[in-house]
């Protein structure tokens, strides 16, 4: 075993959690998390939307699409993380629910996807720096994110 | 690298493994292996419902729920594991399909939810001593688990 | 912390890794590589159909299924791998979406199930050496796999 194997592991590790720290923020509505997940200079795309520059155009937008929700769950995994010294590039797939109480009853909409992100190592651990949502399928009822 | 970082990482993974095991033990009708995923005075809700207090009044409950049914198959993930010296805080997301055929054809309910677990370190390892489960959404036919 | 305890974190990274490494290869199109993720000699079966022996048969045969989707997306998850020297086990669970343009729309059709697998160890890395991929529920419109 090297160093460098063992560092992989601990890369890999922060990076996970830094996206399953994402998933979290958002179902727990901690937007203010969203600032030690991405970088001050990071720019996101949900689909084919505009770049959002910077955690808290992220967490305004976040916060507008899902506040009205009773609740959310980004489901992530299949991770596909691979570090290169002080960046790396990551995917994962993602299936989120949404679920919101409409007059006829429950309402609930799954969008299915890829996170395809860019990182980087700062003085304060991994970031991302760039992130793109790239939907896939989505199932049941599409009112219940309008 | 420190000692504590590479000891975070075996922590992680002996507790990760911990989780999965819970998940194929109901899978696989293996209700025995719950006596080592569980500490002996582990205490488990489901949702609203009591608290069950030991692995063999978890094991009695969920048996009751899960045999009766054709398969299960509880899909864990999106860990959030935070080790403290002896003890640990974890969450996870899951999404559980039971399939049951009854008389009008397979009916097929999901639930989707978290565990919210406390975990402690003993001589035999890591073990369970508090679980919550919280739902968060169901699809399907409930005629499945009834 | 003793070397064998961080072998085995290196050995369950890198078989994550080749699991994950399948999925995205089947959902990239990258038939090819599927040349580094099966030994020379593997045999994989899907379900009850026969045996495919080598990597070219089940390039070959995932090309033919997949091919014709506008997309899939293979989730797994939920691994349980146990290492023991240069040989493995693993099961995982997967979701695989199958997304495909009809005349009546877009179809959607969900399979899941395990991914039942042996490893070695070899030269060039852990390889699978046999898959069986268990079905155990289906969802949505099986047109869009026909």
């Amino acid at each position: 075993m090297s160093e460098a194997e063992l560092q992989d592991l601990l890369d890999h590790r922060a990076i996970e959690d830094l996206l399953v720290g994402y998933a979290t923020a958002l179902d727990g509505r901690h937007w203010e998390r969203l600032g030690a997940i991405f970088a001050p200079n990071a720019r996101v795309r949900y689909g084919d939307r505009d770049w959002l520059e910077g955690p808290e155009a992220v967490a305004s937008y976040c916060r507008r699409v899902l506040e009205r929700l009773d609740l959310s769950q980004h489901r992530i995994g299949t991770f596909d993380i691979k570090v290169v010294g002080d960046t790396a590039n990551s995917s994962c797939y993602f299936a989120a629910e949404h679920v919101r109480t409409l007059g006829r009853g429950v309402a609930r909409y799954t969008v299915g996807g890829t996170y395809r992100d860019l990182l980087e190592r700062g003085a304060a651990g991994w970031r991302i720096t760039q992130r793109e949502l790239e939907m896939s399928w989505t199932d049941g009822d599409p009112e219940a994110l309008r």
